[in-house]
């Protein structure tokens, strides 16, 4: 069943999966702790990712790198110069909000629609003055500078107008054009005076050493992806691999996000697990088709709910400019279907370009032929907070289930794979009476060493039964006042509610085959 | 055997366990990243940490906050008051340098034992205004404020001196005139014209949000700590624990040091492993104990040679103000005996002061007695990178063994405890033939599914050998050509060079029962 934001984001809380950041102080706009079922669950999200992508897998290695790199690496990446979201700031009350934002708002279009039509409209188009120059160049048989390709050409004067008004778009003076022209107002205070949109870099900034000056810039990386390809060099020598083989990473990256939003899927900080998987140029169609395919076989590994799940084939235009081929994993939230996973092809693109900013070589010689080449490569990348976010709303159940008094109540019961369930079993004296606790509390000391469980002497069983389904908990242990004389323990299974009684002496062995991990 | 830095940081480099951070670019100021063999073992430090302290004790919950938390948390724990170094620059040249350590280098002692001569040296004290302007409110009878407390009191006159000297000490004057009278030297310029020394905040500052102004100010956490105090009330309502219990965290914090050096072990991004255990306040002393022991246990389960990790007992002087109690874990590095782990009684310093800033309730209810109070805590914190470093330490070493050839060359051997090693077995074919390739390609995929393995089918036998006790692999397994006919393998233990034919049917298990993980 389909549950909303609010009911899991109240469960999320309430249970200890994830909190408001920084609660006791009213918050931090929109950023979440993970509280102590939410750190078992990520953990395990990413031991098992860990475990598939690199364990288990001769043609992949890990890294771990430092978050704050050489501001360089930013550079060479285009990051400085072109990381940006527009920013406009209403003249009356100084508030800021993002540009395509109030577009979108305006408009009822989205930001590319509304855009497209600006430049459909002449009139529109022809008030740019940036557009004006272009148009003067080409008619004085002028070069001008193609924005795909950086090149300098000369454009026919009959193609002048699809030239300007396709490939050229000066989209900070269209914006402003059209907060103008559909008389936005400032949501704060109403005006509809903007100064001009800037671009405003998502990098989010920081000194190293004594000096805040533009020396001591850093940023938090953005992204991990960078990483792999600066450390390519070193991980080539020192793993011995092979091409094709891939490097793979878990961390934190930071996106100053004007307006981050929906819970854990927009957060300015965030946790990613990506792979750059290195192949020789004619490979990369087979090596994108593969990582397809274990993407998709991760999605059922972790129990993202595969119908709720598109690939969705990102068209040219679309396309970050690194990349010839990118598919989009989308899910279905409750906020509408959006971005889960992403699989690019990003050429040899950033190999080559850190070989020409750095200097070092990124060139691969294949030992057994002899052909030298820079690698291409094809990236998986994957959110570890929007595969919780997915893996919750996808393991989200409600039914109805008899009370035990003959009636019937709605059972919320999270279905995890036994591999996530943050706890793999409760341990539940059936009361807090000394001889039952003083035989459970040791058992789940024991099932301790090897599992997360959790023991839980206090209300009634059913209550404690709703409790552990909510979290997802797959086994209940009750020990009654049977199991002094039987020496066993009843084990309820949380999807079929179906109970069965199980010797303490073969307990571990029962939970361990229908738990498997 | 001790190993050198240079030796063990060259290790590190070639074999892929530490790189330098943004290499290709030059670096970045002591950053560094962890490798693939580097990223396997620091992992398995922080799960077996996380397996002994949270998943083995049902009196200990995790939790993973946001890095960046509202700027009141670090107004509330006093880091943007006092969380400083004392920073002084030099007028010629305008470099900064940390000014504490500029004094000990003039004066070959360390730095509190200059400041404790300076200020016996009446005539250096006298000279700093506030000295005397206290002196005068002393002699006058006038209240003056106790730096300790922030209590004002009246000081008998003839104790003046006393107080002044003792509990009153205006450290950047004093290294100013310190500065001063040792005629200390410019490190850049040589120049001895200091500018007044400054307070310089440790904390990484950034900015959420679209604007770039003091509202929008934010850090990025200096230690993990604050999130456990602050989410305490949501912890205790989630998780439903009882006074004795504790909540841990490992996460990544942030210290803008101004010298940051010796390798991993002091950098401006690193990860702790940290706990805070509440405890009714009469229990303080019991628990402090206890965790102790925990923490000796810990050093000797991750193979940190113990003779050479020693409790020290912090004075009231030096300890942090919150804390009534602190034994550090030093450690024999290479470069001296220095911090390995920290072990304070914090008392209810941090949940009060939250509770007063904050407004939240941090009180406690006993169930069973009624009594309300505000748990104490014990912390006891570890670095992750410290560890690592350690760690390596201890388990570096070097022998003489046979060559084969019947002479003999130096060994280099990592001892690393099994559940550390980031491999865990190398399947070595004896040579590159397909009949032996063929057979241990698909073992090695094979006994990954379980364990991270290395296949590796170049170089000579003994090389290869080499190269897995240089990183610390507990097992080599080869393939050789007997192994077609016996279904055998031969397996060779790292620390004991010994070897053994193992039946392929029955090296899982083997390998299993040696290894323990």
């Amino acid at each position: 069943m389909s549950v909303t934001m609010e009911k899991l984001v109240a469960l999320c809380k309430t249970r200890g999966f994830v909190f408001p950041g920084s609660d006791i102080y009213g918050g931090l706009a929109n950023s979440w702790d993970y509280g102590p079922l939410g750190v078992e669950l990520k953990n395990n999200v990413k031991q098992l990712w860990w475990k598939m992508f690199v364990q288990q897998r001769l043609d992949m290695v890990g890294i771990d790198a430092a978050l704050i790199m050489n501001p360089k690496v930013w550079e060479a990446s285009g990051h400085v110069a072109t990381f940006t979201d527009p920013l406009v700031e209403c003249k009356k009350c100084h508030e800021r909000f993002r540009a395509d934002h109030l577009v979108e708002k305006s408009t009822g279009m989205s930001f590319s629609d509304a855009l497209s039509k600006f430049y459909q409209n002449q009139e529109g188009a022809l008030k740019d003055p940036q557009v004006l120059s272009i148009l003067g160049d080409i008619t004085a048989g002028r070069p001008v500078i193609n924005k795909e390709t950086g090149e300098q050409i000369i454009v026919p004067k009959e193609e002048a107008a699809k030239f300007v008004l396709g490939g050229y778009k000066n989209v900070l003076f269209a914006i402003h054009a059209m907060l103008d022209m559909y008389k936005t107002k400032c949501p704060t205070c109403g005006s509809v005076d903007w100064s001009p949109p800037m671009n405003f870099n998502l990098m989010m900034k920081t000194w190293l050493g004594p000096k805040e000056d533009a020396t001591a810039v850093a940023y938090f990386r953005p992204e991990t992806a960078q990483a792999m390809f600066v450390d390519f060099p070193l991980v080539l020598q020192t793993s011995r691999k092979r091409v094709p083989f891939g490097i793979a990473q878990i961390g934190k990256a930071f996106r100053n996000e004007i307006t981050p939003g929906n819970f854990i899927f927009r957060t300015r900080e965030f946790e990613q697990m990506e792979i750059e998987y290195f192949v020789h140029p004619s490979q990369w169609e087979t090596a994108f088709e593969e990582w397809r395919q274990r993407m998709h076989a991760w999605i059922d590994a972790v129990g993202i709910d595969a119908p709720r799940a598109h690939d969705v084939e990102i068209e040219a235009a679309e396309r970050a400019h690194y990349s010839k081929r990118t598919v989009d994993i989308e899910f279905e939230y409750p906020f509408g279907q959006k971005e889960l996973y992403g699989l690019a092809y990003r050429t040899d693109f950033d190999l080559s370009t850190h070989a020409k900013h750095s200097g070092a070589n990124m060139t691969y010689t294949d030992p057994v032929t002899g052909e030298k080449y820079v690698p291409h490569v094809i990236e998986p990348s994957l959110g570890v907070d929007r595969t919780v976010l997915a893996v919750l709303l996808s393991a989200y159940d409600e039914e109805e289930a008899p009370t035990g008094e003959g009636g019937t109540e709605t059972r919320v019961v999270l279905r995890l794979k036994p591999a996530l369930a943050p706890i793999k079993a409760a341990i539940l004296p059936l009361s807090k009476k000394d001889e039952l606790t003083s035989v459970a509390r040791p058992l789940a000391e024991k099932l301790a060493q090897r599992w997360r469980v959790d023991y839980d002497e206090t209300q009634s069983i059913g209550k404690r039964y709703r409790r552990q389904d909510e979290i997802g908990t797959p086994f209940c242990v009750t020990v009654d006042f049977d199991s002094l004389n039987d020496q066993a323990v009843t084990v309820r299974a949380r999807d079929s509610m179906k109970q069965e009684r199980v010797p303490l002496a073969e307990l571990e062995a029962y939970l361990s085959s229908k738990l498997n991990v």
